[in-house]
C-alpha cells in the first residue's frame, strides 16, 4: 500500500493506494467520529462491493446505513441528492454520521455534495471504484451536481476525511470507463509532469493489461500531482485551472450530447485533442508533440474525433464554463508537453476553424 | 453609521449599522468583484426597496439582475433555491458576480445558500431589512434551506463580504415581525450579556417606539455579541450553539404547526419561557430571574404559550435538531441571565413536565 497526503492545514487527508483495501477496516475506523456511516453507492457497484464494504465496517462494530442510487451521469442531480438527503433524515444520522461513497466519480460528487449540505457540513470518506475517481474526482474536495444548463453548476469545495483507492476494484470496470479514466492519468503528465508523461508513454501496454504495480504508481503519481495543485490552490484561483485541460471543450461535448452518451473521460480526451490542435497553430505546440499526446491517447482506446455540434453551440456550451471571466472563453494550452497555461488570449478564428472542423 | 467587524481571519467583513445606507453606493461598491450584481429579493420587499437599491448601483455603473422570489417561510425550499440558479445561469453570471440578499432571514439565508453553491460559490453581501436578519440570520454565515422533515436541514457555512441593516427598513416592518426580532435582541442579552439585557429592560419602550438611537444600539450590540461568538466559533463545535436558546423548542413548534404559521421569533420566545422553565426546576434560574424574562418578551408583544404538540411529537421533533448528538436532545439552559450552557444532562421528566404543560 502507498500513503500520501493532501496538505490543507487542518483540512489534510490521507490516500492509501494499493490492493485489498476494503477489507481493512482499520484503514478506516480511526477517522470515524462515531462508529456509524451510510454508504452511498449506486446500482451497478452495490452487488460487487457493498456487501464487502459492509461486513468489514459491521465486523468493526460500525453500524451501516446503505444508500443504493440508479447509475449514471444524468442522475447526477437534485433529485437524487435529495433521495441521499431524505435516507438520512428518515435515519436520524446527525453531525456525527460520516457519509462514505463507495463508486465512482458520480457517486463521489453527488455524496461530498450532500456531505457538504446536510446539516450544514458533515465528515465523508471516498472509497472510489473507478480509475477516473481514483487519480480526480475523488482527490481534490470538488463536489456538485449538474443543472439542466450545465455540468457541475451546483456544488462546493469540501475535502474528505480519507481517500481509499482500491485497486482490485478495477479488475470490473468496463473497458470503456478504464479507457476514460486514463484520459485524466495522461492528462497530469501533459500539463505539469514531463518526465511522468514519458513513463506512461513506456508502460501503456502494461497499464492497459490491468498490470497492478504500474496501476498503482500511475495512480500514485496522478494523485501527487493533483494533491500538489490542490495544496497550492484548492479554491481554483489560479493553478488549479489548469487540472482543466481539453475539460471545456469536454463538458460541451457531454452536455451537447446529452449527458452519459459521452463519458467525462471520452470528452475530455477529444478535448485534449482540440486544445493540443490549437497550441499547434500557436506553435506553441509542434506536430511531432501532437503526434505522440494522439498515440498516447490512442493506445488508451480513447475516442478522439470530436463530434459536430456546429461553432455557435460549441461556443454557447463552452459560455457555461465556470472559468469564465467577463464574457471571455478562458482555455488550458499546452505550451509544451508537461507545460500548459490558461489564457483567454488565443486567436478566435483558430478555435472556431477547429470548431467547424469537427465531423 | 458605527461599523463592526466580524473576525475570521482572511474572510473577515464588516458590518455597517445605520440609517439611509441603501442610497450609499460607495458603501457597497468597493466590494464587488466585477460591475455587476444579481440582486435577490421578495415580493414584499421589492416594491418598498428594491428600485432604490437598483438606482443607487445603477448610478454607480452596477450592472443589476433583479431575482423576485414569493415571500415566505415556506418558500425557503430546494425549488425556490432552483429558481435563483436558473435565473442566474440563464442570464450567465459567472463566478465575478456578487449576490445581494435584500430582504429577511429567509431571503439571507436563500441566497447566501444559492451564492455558496452556484459554481461552488460566488461573492455576496447581506442587506437584511428586518429586524431578525439585522441582528442574527445575516451575521455569522450561516445559509441554508428547509426540508420537509426540518428547519435549515439542508446548508452551508459560508460568510457574506458585507452587511448593511439599515434601520430605515424597519420603518416598513410589520410589529408582528419587529416583535419577532426583539426576541433574540433580548436573547444576546440573556445568553452572554447581562448588562445588555438590563439595557433592554430600561429601553424596551424606545425599542418598541422606533426609536431610532435605540435601535440602533440594540442592533450594533446584538450584532456585536453574535460576531464574537462567532469569531471564536465559527462551525459551531461549542459556543455558538449557545445563540440557539429557545430554538430546539422553537424549531418543534414552527415544524409542528406548519412553517409560517409561528413567526421564527415568535416560536423562539416562547422556547425562551420553555428553557427558563426548565433551568428554574433545575434550580438554575431564580422565580424572580424567569419574571424577568418573562416580562421583557411580554413587552416586546411575543407570544409566550407554546402550543399544545403533544409530548411525543414535540420529543420527535427535537430530536430532529442539529445539536443531537448521539441521540441526545442537547439544550441551552440558563445558568442567571447572562450566563448560558449546553447540556444534554437535565431532568427528562422534567422536560417532558414541561412539553405536557402545553395548551
Amino acid at each position: 500500500m502507498q500513503t500520501l497526503t493532501v496538505e490543507l492545514a487542518n483540512r489534510s487527508y490521507p490516500i492509501h493506494i494499493g490492493q485489498n483495501l476494503i477489507n481493512n477496516a482499520s484503514l478506516i475506523t480511526p477517522h470515524l467520529k462515531r462508529p456509524q456511516v451510510a454508504i452511498v453507492t449506486n446500482t451497478t457497484v452495490a452487488p460487487l462491493y457493498l456487501q464487502t464494504l459492509t461486513e468489514t465496517l459491521t465486523g468493526a462494530g460500525v453500524s451501516v446505513l446503505p444508500i443504493t442510487l440508479p447509475d449514471g451521469e444524468q442522475y447526477k442531480n437534485s433529485d437524487t441528492l435529495n433521495k441521499i438527503y431524505d435516507a438520512l433524515l428518515e435515519n436520524r444520522c446527525d453531525r456525527n454520521t460520516t457519509l462514505i461513497a463507495l463508486g465512482g466519480g458520480v457517486v463521489g460528487d453527488l455524496t461530498g455534495y450532500a456531505a457538504a449540505t446536510y446539516l450544514r457540513g458533515v465528515p465523508f470518506i471516498q472509497i472510489p471504484t473507478t480509475l477516473l475517481a481514483q487519480v480526480d474526482s475523488s482527490v481534490g474536495g470538488k463536489t456538485g451536481i449538474n443543472h439542466p444548463m450545465g455540468k457541475n453548476m451546483i456544488g462546493a469545495f469540501y475535502q474528505p476525511q480519507l481517500v481509499l483507492a482500491d485497486t482490485d476494484t478495477l479488475k470490473t470496470l468496463p473497458q470503456r470507463e478504464f479507457s476514460a479514466g486514463m484520459a485524466e492519468v495522461i492528462k497530469y503528465g501533459l500539463i505539469r509532469d514531463a518526465e511522468f508523461f514519458d513513463w506512461c508513454e513506456s508502460n501503456i501496454t502494461a497499464l492497459m493489461n490491468l498490470n497492478q504495480v504500474e496501476l498503482a504508481e500511475a495512480i500514485y503519481r496522478s494523485c501527487l500531482n493533483k494533491a500538489q495543485v490542490v495544496a497550492i490552490d484548492e479554491k481554483e484561483q489560479g493553478e488549479r485551472a489548469l487540472l482543466n485541460l481539453g475539460h471545456t471543450f469536454g463538458h460541451a461535448i457531454e452536455n451537447g450530447m446529452g449527458y452519459g452518451v459521452w463519458l467525462h473521460g471520452e470528452a475530455v480526451a477529444a478535448g485534449t485533442m482540440m486544445a493540443a490542435e490549437l497550441s499547434k497553430r500557436m506553435q506553441w505546440l509542434t506536430e511531432q508533440e501532437v503526434n505522440r499526446i494522439h498515440a498516447i491517447l490512442s493506445a488508451a482506446k480513447l475516442p478522439l474525433d470530436p463530434p459536430n455540434l456546429g461553432v455557435n453551440q460549441y461556443l454557447d456550451l463552452m459560455q457555461l464554463d465556470k472559468k469564465v471571466a467577463d464574457g471571455q472563453i478562458r482555455l488550458v494550452l499546452q505550451k509544451g508537453i508537461g507545460d500548459s497555461v490558461i489564457t483567454a488570449d488565443y486567436p478566435k478564428e483558430q478555435l472556431e476553424a477547429i470548431l467547424a472542423a469537427t465531423k
